[in-house]
C-alpha cells in the first residue's frame, strides 16, 4: 500500500475493465455465499485491524484528496464530508466491528411447514449476490458498505466519489487485505480503480453479473442512475416529511415534536418540511409554534389562514412539494384527518410522516392510510433511520415500495428462496 | 351486460384513455387500502355470485372469441386455453371463493419492539397500491388476478389478450358489479376496453400511478415489457430446472423423481429440462433412466458419457441452456457435487432445482449454494407452484431476486412499512 496512481485504468479499456470487475464479482459472490458465519466474522475483524494499521497511509491519502479538493475550489460542505481525521478513522473501525457484532441474517429458514402432499416447504434467507454501490464524497462509506455486504454474504463493487479516490483506495486495500487474511477471495470487495464517469455507465449495464445497484447521493445522481440502469435500483429520492398536529393532540407535545422534527438537523432526509395543523387547534397552536420557530431562526411559509394568524410569508403550490433541507417550513391549516392524509399522500415523498394525537381512531387511520415508508405516532420524524429503528446499520433509506422500504439494513441486502424437503414425493395432477 | 363493442376507445385517444385509467386506479387504491377485511370479503363473494349469474352471457361472449380465433386460424393450444366451458366457469368461481377464504395479509404488524430511545418500532404489511397485469389468452386470469389484488388491498389494471376480449369484458363487468355491490369503488378493478397494443406501451410509462407490472405470458411478451417499462416488473423468464442424482441417492427414488419432474407435464415452467448424474452411479442409473424415458417417449440429448453408455443423441452447448417445454431432456454426467452446482448456477435459470441424495452434507451444500428461487431435496421439481407451496393461490412465479422470488401469492402483492409508536419522544443527536 505505497504510493497509488489515481487512475489505474487506461481510458480506452473502461468497458473491458468494468466487465472484468463484474465477472470477478459474480465469481466471488459464490465464494462469499458459501462462507460460514465464522469466516465472515474473521474477515470483518481483520479489516478493522488492517485499517487501524494503515492510519498513516490513510492520513496521507486523505491529505492528498483534501489538497486536490481545495485546489479545485470545491464547496466547503463537500470538503467537510471528505475529511477523515483520527476520530473519523476510529468511527470507521468501530463501524466495521459493530457490523460484525450484528446477528447473521444468512441461512435463516422461516415458515417451514408440511404440506398435504408430504413435502415440507420453507424460506431460506440468502444473499442477493453482487451489489453495486455508487456514492459521493464521504470515504467512510467504503468501509461501511463493504462491511454490510460482506456480513450479508454479498460481493460488492464500489464506485466512490472521484474527489475521495486516494482515501478510498487505501481503505479498499485494507478491506481486501482483511478478506484475504480470513482465507477468502479478495474480489468479494472491489473498488473501481478509475474515476472515469464512463465506468459508471458501463457498470449500470452489467445486469448479467450485478443483482442490484444502491446509489447514495443527491437527487441528480439517483435520477441519472435510475434512468440508465438495466439493473434494479434500491433508491432514495426526496424526504418531504410531515408533522400533523391533530385536534386531539397534546399541544405541548406537538410543539416539541414539530420543533425537533424540523430543527434537530436540517440537511437530513428525515427532517420535517411541512407542518399540518387541524383548524380546531390552529388558533391556539399557531402563535406558539411561530414563536418557537422564530427563535430557532426558521422561516415559515404558510397557507392563507397561517398568514393571517401569524403573519408568515405565503406558501406557493411548489412549496408543498419542496424539500427545503434548511431552516424553512411550509405550514398549512387543514380541516381534519381526511384533508391531512390527502395532503400527505399527494404532496409528500412517501418517506416519513408523523401524527400527534391522543385520539385512538385518528391514529389508527393515519397509520393505515398514510402511504409512506415510515408512519409515526407522537414521535419526531428525525427518528427515521436504521440505527434508531434497530437495524444496527443501514446502507440507505428506500423510498421505493418493492423489496426494501424505509431504512435498509442487512435484511434488505438479502432475499429469500424457497427450500423444499421431501422423501421421494412426486406430483400427480 | 348486453352486447359489447370490442373496442370502446378511439385510436387517437389511447394515451388519454390510459392516463385516465391509471389515475382512476391510483384514486381507487386509496379506497381499497382503507377497506376492511369484511368489505373485501363481501366484494369477493359478490363477484362469485355475479359470475354465476352471468353464465349465459359469458358462454355467448366466449363463443364469439372462439369463433374469431378459429376464423383467424389461430394455433390449437391457444384456442384450448381460450375456451371457457361450464366446468371452467365453475373453477373460476371456486377460485374467487378460495381467495376469499385465505387469511388477510393486510395490516399485520410484525417485529414490534421498544428501542432504547423509548420509541416502539414495527413493520406493517400494506398493499403495494396499483398493480398492472398483462396476460395472454386464458380469460380465467381476469377473475383470478382481480381477486388476488382485491384480497391484498390493491387496485389493478388488467390487460388481457385481444383474442379473449369478449370473455374478459363480461368477467370484468361481473367483478366490478360485485365490488359495487359491496359498497366499494368499482375502479378498484379496471380492464382495458381496447385491444390496441399502443395501450400497453402507454401503461408501461405510468410510473406516477402504477406501482408494479406483472406480465404473464411467453418470453417475448416479458422481455418487451421489461425493456419498455419505467415501472418495476415482477417477471418470470425461463424455467430451466435440473434434477441432480447424487452418488448418495436412492436410485429407485431418483428414477421416479427424474421421470416425474420431466413427464408429469411438459409445457410447464417447473418441468425438468436437464438431468445431472454423478459419475459414480451413472453406469447403474443411466440404462434404467434411458429405458423409462424411452417408454415415456422422451428423447435424450446426452454428454459424451451418456452417448456412449446409452446411445443417446448428442447434446450441444445450447441444449444446456434450453427450455424444451416438451419431451426432450438434456443429460450430463458430472464429477460430483461441485460440478453439479456449477452447472446449475451457470446454465440454469434460477427457477427450481432438486437434488436426490441421502447424504446429509451434500444436501446441505446443495440447498445453500444453488442460487435458485426453489431448491429441493428428494422431491419432484413439478411441486414448485403457489398451491403446492401453501400460498393458496399465485399471481405468477418470479425468477427475480428482489421483492418476490419463486411463486408469488398474496404476500408478494404487499409491502411492509415501518410503524413507530411513541409518547412525545424527540431525537437528540
Amino acid at each position: 500500500m505505497a504510493e497509488q496512481s489515481v487512475d489505474r485504468v487506461a481510458d480506452q479499456d473502461v468497458d473491458a475493465y468494468v466487465l472484468d470487475v463484474a465477472q470477478r464479482a459474480r465469481a466471488a459472490s459464490r465464494d462469499i455465499a458459501a462462507a460460514d458465519t465464522g469466516a465472515r466474522s474473521r474477515a470483518l475483524k481483520a479489516i478493522a485491524e488492517a485499517i487501524d494499521g494503515a492510519r498513516a497511509q490513510l492520513a496521507e491519502a486523505n491529505a492528498e484528496d483534501l489538497f486536490a479538493a481545495n485546489s479545485a475550489a470545491i464547496d466547503q460542505p463537500l470538503i467537510d464530508r471528505l475529511e477523515l481525521n483520527a476520530g473519523g478513522i476510529d468511527q470507521m473501525i468501530e463501524g466495521v466491528l459493530q457490523v460484525d457484532s450484528l446477528p447473521d441474517p444468512v441461512g435463516a429458514i422461516s415458515d417451514l411447514s408440511y404440506r398435504p402432499s408430504g413435502i415440507q416447504v420453507g424460506r431460506m434467507r440468502v444473499p442477493l449476490g453482487v451489489i453495486g454501490i455508487i456514492y459521493e464524497s464521504r470515504p467512510n462509506v467504503t468501509a461501511d458498505a463493504a462491511s454490510l455486504c460482506l456480513k450479508s454474504g454479498n460481493a460488492c463493487i464500489l464506485r466512490g466519489g472521484s474527489e475521495a479516490i486516494h482515501s478510498n483506495i487505501v481503505i479498499a486495500d485494507c478491506v481486501r487485505a482483511g478478506i484475504e487474511a480470513a482465507g477468502l477471495n479478495p474480489d468479494i470487495v472491489q473498488l473501481f480503480q478509475t474515476t472515469d464517469r464512463a465506468a459508471v455507465g458501463a457498470l449500470l449495464k452489467q445486469n448479467a453479473y450485478v443483482d442490484v445497484i444502491v446509489p447514495r447521493g443527491g437527487r441528480g445522481l439517483i435520477e441519472r442512475i435510475t434512468n440508465e440502469s438495466t439493473i434494479p435500483v434500491i433508491k432514495h429520492l426526496d424526504g418531504i416529511c410531515h408533522v400533523y398536529v391533530h385536534r386531539g393532540a397534546d399541544l405541548d407535545m406537538a410543539l416539541e415534536i414539530a420543533v425537533n422534527s424540523k430543527t434537530e438537523k436540517y440537511a437530513v432526509c428525515n427532517a420535517a418540511e411541512t407542518l399540518l395543523i387541524d383548524a380546531d387547534v390552529a388558533d391556539e397552536f399557531l402563535p406558539r409554534a411561530a414563536e418557537r420557530f422564530a427563535t430557532a431562526g426558521v422561516t415559515l411559509k404558510g397557507c392563507e389562514v397561517t398568514q393571517q394568524r401569524v403573519g408568515s410569508e405565503p406558501a406557493t403550490e411548489d412549496d408543498w412539494y419542496a424539500e427545503f433541507l434548511g431552516p424553512t417550513l411550509a405550514v398549512r391549516v387543514v380541516n381534519g384527518l381526511d384533508e391531512a392524509i390527502a395532503h400527505i399522500n399527494r404532496y409528500g415523498s412517501a418517506h416519513t410522516d408523523t401524527i400527534v394525537s391522543d385520539d385512538y381512531a385518528a391514529t389508527r387511520r393515519f397509520l393505515t392510510e398514510v402511504d409512506s415508508a415510515s408512519v409515526m405516532v407522537n414521535v419526531s420524524t428525525q427518528f427515521a433511520d436504521g440505527f434508531e429503528f434497530g437495524l444496527g446499520a443501514e446502507i440507505g433509506i428506500s423510498t421505493d415500495k418493492l423489496h426494501a422500504r424505509g431504512p435498509v439494513g442487512l435484511e434488505g441486502l438479502t432475499t429469500q428462496k424457497y427450500v423444499v424437503f421431501g422423501n421421494g414425493e412426486i406430483r400427480k395432477r
